[in-house]
C-alpha cells in the first residue's frame, strides 16, 4: 500500500488505526478454516463515519476491502486471499442503548453476540441466537452470515432479529434500513437482503436488535435409540405435537463412542443415536409439562431409555455429553473439518448413512451431531492435515457431502455460509437462473467489486 | 392490444385464458382501494411455463405487465393505472402437495389463503398468516404484499413461512429459490426480497411454504383500560413476562362507541381502551395459565375490568366486539379510509392522540383500532367520497398521519404495502440512500421496467 493511502487512512481512523507491519498483519488473515492469507494492510474505524470515509477512498482509488469481525467464521468469508486491505470492526464494540419497553437493543458492529447476551440479560431481556462462536464471534459477523445455533428452532437465526441495519455501500455511503417496527412492508426489505451476504453488498456499522423475554425456566431430558430412523421420527413426532423445544439435538453413535471413549461418561456404545431435546420458557409448570410431554413422545417412539433431569446439576450432567463432543474429537485425531449441511427433517436418517458411506469409502472417521430439529447436520471428519494424502480425501469427502445433501433436497449451509470454500459448489446448490441474478444484485450495489472478492461467487 | 400480439397469447393460454371484452376488463381494474383503472388485456395462465412464455412474450414486445391475485389488496398495487396487461394468477389454484412429515406444502400462487388454511388444518397442521383479506386474497398476493394479521404478533408474517419461491423474471427466466431446509445461508436471500416487492421484481407463480402444529386450544380475555397508557403499558407487560399471546387486539375509545352506537353489546362508552387477548397452544393446562397470567397482569396494570372467557360462546362473545369494528363503521359513513401505520410499542399513546389531533382538525372521525402487539395501528377515517371537499380533507389527514407515524420512529405500512397511494411518502419514509439502492435492484432485475409501472417508487 503506497505512504500517500495510508496517510490519508490514517487521517481518518488515527495512527494506531493503521496496521501494516508484519506482525500485526499476521493476526488478521486468518478464521475458523485452515485458510491463511496476509492482508495488506488493517484499518481499524470507531464510527459509522469513519467507515464511510475508508469505503470513499477505497472506491476513488479502487482498493478491495475485506471486512472482518473477530475472524471465527467457517468458511473462509473474512480470509483476504488476494491480500485485501481488511477492515475490522472491532473498536466498534459500543451497545449503543437497550430499550427495554420497546425490546430491542442498537448496537456496533464489533460487539461480541455474548457480551451483548449478558448485557441484555441482566435486564431481564434475551437476545436468542447463539452460535457456537459466541463468546468471540460479533454481532456483525453473525448478521453478514446470518449466523444460527442450537435455540435456533425455537427462537430463529440471527436475521429474525435483524430490526434495522446501518451500513456503508461500496461508494461510501451510509444506508440506513429498518426501524424499531417488527412490521414494516415499506420497499424491498433490504435487512434481509444484506443478512448473509457475507460482506459482499457492504460493511455492516451498526444493528438494531428485536429481544425478547428472557426465559427464566428451562428442563432437560436426553433420549437413546437403538435406531435412527426411529430417532428421526421422534423428531418430527415432537414438533407436530405442538411442542418446540429450545434445543432438539441429535448425536449419532459416532459421536457418542467418541465422547465415550475420550470421557468414559457411561454412555451406551449399542444406541444408533441420542437426541438431547431442552425446553424452556417464564412459566416452570408450562415447561415441566413440555418436557415430560417430549419424554413421553420419545419412548412412544421407541427410545429405550429416557432420562429427565429433575435438577440444575442433572441437567448439567445430560448436557455434558453434547459440550464434549468438540473437545472429544481434538483427542481422537490432529485436525477435523465440520461441514453444517442441510436437509429436510424427513432426510436425516438417510443423510446420516450416505455420511456413514462417505466416511466407509475413503476410511476416515466422519462424527455427525447436529440441530435434529431444523435439519442441520455437522459431520465432522477427522484427520490428520500433515499428511497430503488424507487432506486430498477430506477435499473429495467434502464435496460428495455437498452432493449428498443437495441430492435429498438439502443445502451447502445452514449456519456457515459460502464464503471462499463453498463458491465452486454455489451453481449447483442454486442453479444458473439464481446464481445469475444474485450476481446482478452484487454487480448493481458494487459496481467496482470493491467488497470482499472472490467470496460466494463462483469465477 | 393488436391482433397478432393476442394470437400469440391465445396460443400460450388458450382462448379462454385472454379476455379483451370491456365488460371482462372492468372486473380487474380495481382493488380494495378507490382506484380504478381498466386494462387493456387479461391473461390467466395456468402453469409456471404459461407465465413465462408470457413474460418472454412481453419482454420481447416491450410490454408492461400488472400481476395480480384477487385483487384485495389495500395500497392500488395491483391497479393498472397505465391500462396495462393484466396477469391473473386465479386460474393457478392447486395446492400441489401437503408434506405431513417436515410440515410444509407446496401451492400454486392463485391458492385462496383461507383453502390452504383449510386443506392443511385436516391433517393437523396450521399455516398461521391471517390477513383480514383471508377468504379472498390469494397467497401469490400475500406473499408479493408480506401480508400480516392478527395472530403474527406471535406467529410472524407470511415471509417468514416462505421457504422457496418460483418466480418468473422479467425477461422470462423461471427462477426456483429456496427449499424444504428452514436454515438456509447459501447465496443472498432471494425469497425475502421477493416477498413484499409487490409485483415490480418478479411474478411468482409457486411457493414452498412452512407449516407448524395446528394449536388445539384457545382463550380469550378482554379488558377495559380507564388511561390509554395504562392499556400500553399493558401490552409491554404481557410482552416482558414471556407470554406471546397470539392476538393483542386494540381498540380505542372511538372504534369501542362507534361498535356500542352501532350495535348495542354493552361496551363500556367511558373507557380509553379496550385490549383483546388470546393466548393458544397444544395444550390446554398452559394456554389457559398463560390466559390468567395476561389477565393478572392486565389487572396489575390498572385495567378496570378483566373477564376471561370460560367457555366457547363466551370467547366468541369478547371477539364480537372487535369483529364488528368494520360493519359498525360502514353503517356509520358511506366511506372508510383504513391506514396502516406502525410505531414501536412505546408510541402506541402518542399515536392515538395524534391520530385524534388530526381528526379534530379536519373534523372527520378517525376510529382506530389495531394490532397492539406490534405497534400496528389500523386509524380509520370516515367520510363521504361523494363530497369533494370531504376527500380533500381526506388525502391531507392520511398525509398527517403518515407524518405522525414516521415522526415517532414508526413507518407508513405494517401490512397493507406501498403499491401506488403512499409512494409518495417513500423517500421521506426511507431515505434517499435506500430509495436509490431500492431503484438500482429494481433496475437489475427488470431493466426494461416491465413489471408494474409505478408502484413503490416515486416517479
Amino acid at each position: 500500500m503506497n505512504r500517500s493511502i495510508i496517510a490519508r487512512l490514517e487521517k481518518i481512523v488515527g495512527r494506531d488505526g493503521v496496521l501494516t507491519s508484519p506482525e500485526d498483519l499476521a493476526v488478521y488473515g486468518y478464521d475458523g478454516t485452515f485458510e491463511d492469507h496476509r492482508p495488506n494492510l488493517v484499518v481499524l474505524p470507531r464510527s459509522t463515519e469513519q467507515v464511510s470515509q475508508i469505503l470513499s477512498l477505497a472506491a476513488e482509488e479502487n482498493i478491495p476491502i475485506v471486512t472482518r469481525g473477530m475472524g471465527s467464521g467457517l468458511a473462509a468469508a473474512s480470509v483476504p486471499f488476494y491480500g485485501e486491505m481488511v477492515l475490522t470492526t472491532t473498536r466498534m464494540n459500543r451497545i449503543l442503548e437497550i430499550d427495554t419497553v420497546n425490546a430491542s437493543t442498537h448496537v456496533e458492529a464489533g460487539v461480541v453476540t455474548a457480551d451483548l447476551q449478558a448485557a441484555v440479560e441482566k435486564l431481564g431481556l434475551f437476545y436468542p441466537p447463539d452460535p457456537s462462536s459466541i463468546k468471540h464471534s460479533t454481532i456483525g459477523g453473525n448478521i453478514a452470515c446470518n449466523a444460527g445455533g442450537p435455540r435456533c428452532l425455537k427462537y430463529g437465526v440471527t436475521g429474525d432479529y435483524v430490526l434495522g441495519l446501518t451500513l456503508v455501500l461500496a461508494d461510501g455511503r451510509i444506508l440506513r434500513t429498518g426501524n424499531q417496527c417488527i412490521k414494516d412492508v415499506v420497499g424491498y426489505d433490504l435487512k434481509a437482503l444484506f443478512t448473509g451476504s457475507e460482506g459482499t453488498l457492504g460493511v455492516i456499522t451498526e444493528a438494531l436488535l428485536r429481544l425478547t423475554a428472557r426465559p427464566k425456566f428451562a428442563r432437560t431430558a436426553l433420549a437413546e435409540f437403538s435406531s435412527l430412523e426411529e430417532a428421526s421420527h421422534t423428531v418430527n413426532a415432537i414438533l407436530l405435537a405442538g411442542i418446540v423445544p429450545a434445543a432438539l439435538e441429535l448425536m449419532d453413535e459416532t459421536a457418542v463412542a467418541c465422547v465415550e471413549e475420550s470421557l468414559h461418561l457411561g454412555l451406551p456404545l449399542d444406541v444408533e443415536a441420542i437426541l438431547l431435546i431442552e425446553t424452556d420458557g417464564s412459566d416452570d409448570e408450562t415447561v415441566w409439562r413440555e418436557i415430560e410431554a417430549a419424554a413421553r413422545i420419545c419412548r412412544d417412539n421407541g427410545a429405550r431409555q429416557v432420562s429427565v433431569a429433575r435438577d440444575e446439576a442433572e441437567r448439567a450432567s445430560l448436557w455434558q455429553a453434547r459440550r464434549s463432543v468438540s473437545p472429544a474429537l481434538a483427542r481422537k485425531a490432529p485436525n477435523k473439518l465440520g461441514e453444517d449441511i442441510t436437509v429436510p427433517r424427513s432426510a436425516i436418517p438417510e443423510a446420516v448413512r450416505g455420511l456413514k458411506a462417505i466416511s466407509a469409502k475413503y476410511g476416515l472417521p466422519i462424527v455427525i451431531f447436529g440441530h435434529a430439529g431444523d435439519g442441520n447436520l455437522h459431520p465432522n471428519i477427522l484427520f490428520d492435515k500433515r499428511e497430503p494424502e488424507q487432506w486430498e480425501k477430506v477435499e473429495q469427502m467434502v464435496g460428495e457431502e455437498f452432493a449428498l445433501a443437495l441430492q435429498l433436497g438439502g443445502t451447502l449451509s445452514g449456519e456457515h455460509g459460502v464464503g471462499a470454500l463453498k463458491r465452486p459448489y454455489l451453481q449447483q446448490a442454486l442453479g444458473p437462473v439464481s446464481t445469475e441474478v444474485q450476481k446482478r444484485i452484487k454487480a448493481a450495489l458494487d459496481p467496482f467489486y470493491i467488497l470482499n472478492r472472490g467470496k460466494i461467487f463462483p469465477d
